[in-house]
């Protein structure tokens, strides 16, 4: 099997690394992941100007593969031309903190597996709630051996068309983790505001940002299972039609 | 009604003037948007700097803010305390191309209607499936009209909670459009490819696209719709859950 490992905290990222590792028991690890940052940045498609790649060595001395794009370009370009073999599988993370509720579409984690999901290859998107205030450090090794779990469940049984998997693990030491629970979407609560401020020459700037977003516990929901202390497992799809409100929208008075 | 108009190509698009021209007969219009354009720069949250906001003059003589982040930002910016009225409905575009099927996802026009659903404000994004080679000159009076219309509609109706409504315009003249059709999200097929350069310097570097998507024409759905001569709108959920994978996916072989 050859799996394409990626996320959007940049290549030299250790939750990248742990996750290469994990996936290694698997089969050939590609490593194709951004050159820098891009959190938050969304599902991105550069059209405007080519993509640089170089080589670059991991921690561990292991290869990948840096790219001057945004985490879904690397996917597309890993799977579209730039890696000879065939991917068959997308593992992208590990994310130090947790994506939930609304957060699928910001996500540059989950938006890798979006990317490869359009592409027609399985894709699994994995992150780990660590807390705001680790000072830096997180511990992958928990997260990274329910993804390399989960990874092989994907490889042995594929994944429907255009669907993907987000899952979140607890930051729990792995003899707390309760196990994996089958989830759906649940509601993330944001508090953004706007902060007004002046700057040192009486201009007004904005920052849009509050509080760290939390979200409502329901039960069966990412955010539930992870709050009980199990890793959620959301199967995502890409179909966002809301079918649920087509009878009462042909309803309108449209003529 | 307070309508806040927006877009993804920047605050001084003629599609954007169109709509805001069509959405002063509903209401009071505020106009924030983009200093530049941010096409296909799917759903972003920019948290790491601050925005800027200055005063433009549209080619109409009217005002608008533009703002340094992305468009997902503007909305966040007005909605949550830039602007000091509240806002009833965020109607984002005239996008000049089509967003269809998967485009959903990549799409600033689209990702301005997400966040304001995130937000809670109704939300319509309104694209004109404009063909690439109109040498930069777009007709937006039909789109801007059905704009008029389904707004109106949005308004008096409202729209379910994490909901918003995508809206493509076929690049016809107004008495050969047929009307509305309520559709769901298609199967865009996209032909991009990785077309490996060489730079003067002999050093290589990768474009990562290839000729424009195009779509599955299946009935019912907005690509359908759009090849029929119809305006296709199309409820879009922020719910991504694969709700009919769930049970399968429970039965994979987890302990």
């Amino acid at each position: 099997m050859h799996i394409l490992v990626t996320n959007d905290d940049g290549v030299t990222a250790p939750g990248l690394l742990a996750l290469a590792q994990a996936m290694r028991d698997l089969g050939t690890v590609s490593i194709l992941a951004p050159d820098r940052n891009w959190s938050a940045s969304g599902h991105v498609k550069t059209i405007d100007r080519p993509l640089r790649v170089r080589e670059v060595q991991l921690a561990d001395g292991s290869l990948a593969w840096a790219a001057d794009g945004a985490p879904s370009d690397c996917v597309a370009l890993a799977i579209n031309g730039f890696l000879p073999e065939k991917v068959d599988v997308v593992v992208s993370g590990i994310n130090p903190y947790a994506n939930l509720g609304h957060d699928v579409t910001y996500s540059g984690t989950v938006t890798c597996a979006m990317e490869s999901a359009i592409w027609g290859v399985p894709a699994v998107a994995v992150s780990v709630d660590s807390p705001d205030n680790h000072l830096g450090r997180v511990e992958y090794a928990p997260a990274a051996d329910y993804a390399r779990r989960i990874v092989r469940e994907v490889l042995q049984n594929g994944l429907p068309a255009e669907t993907l998997l987000n899952v979140n693990v607890p930051y729990l030491a792995a003899d707390l983790i309760k196990g994996i629970q089958i989830s759906r979407q649940g509601l993330r609560v944001y508090h953004d505001k706007v902060d007004k401020r002046m700057d040192p020459r009486n201009r007004p700037y904005y920052w849009v940002i509050g509080d760290i977003p939390t979200g409502v516990p329901e039960r069966g929901t990412d955010i539930g299972a992870l709050g009980e202390g199990y890793v959620s497992v959301t199967p995502v799809q890409l179909d966002l039609t809301a079918y649920r409100f087509l009878s009462e929208l042909n309803a309108w008075a449209w003529e």
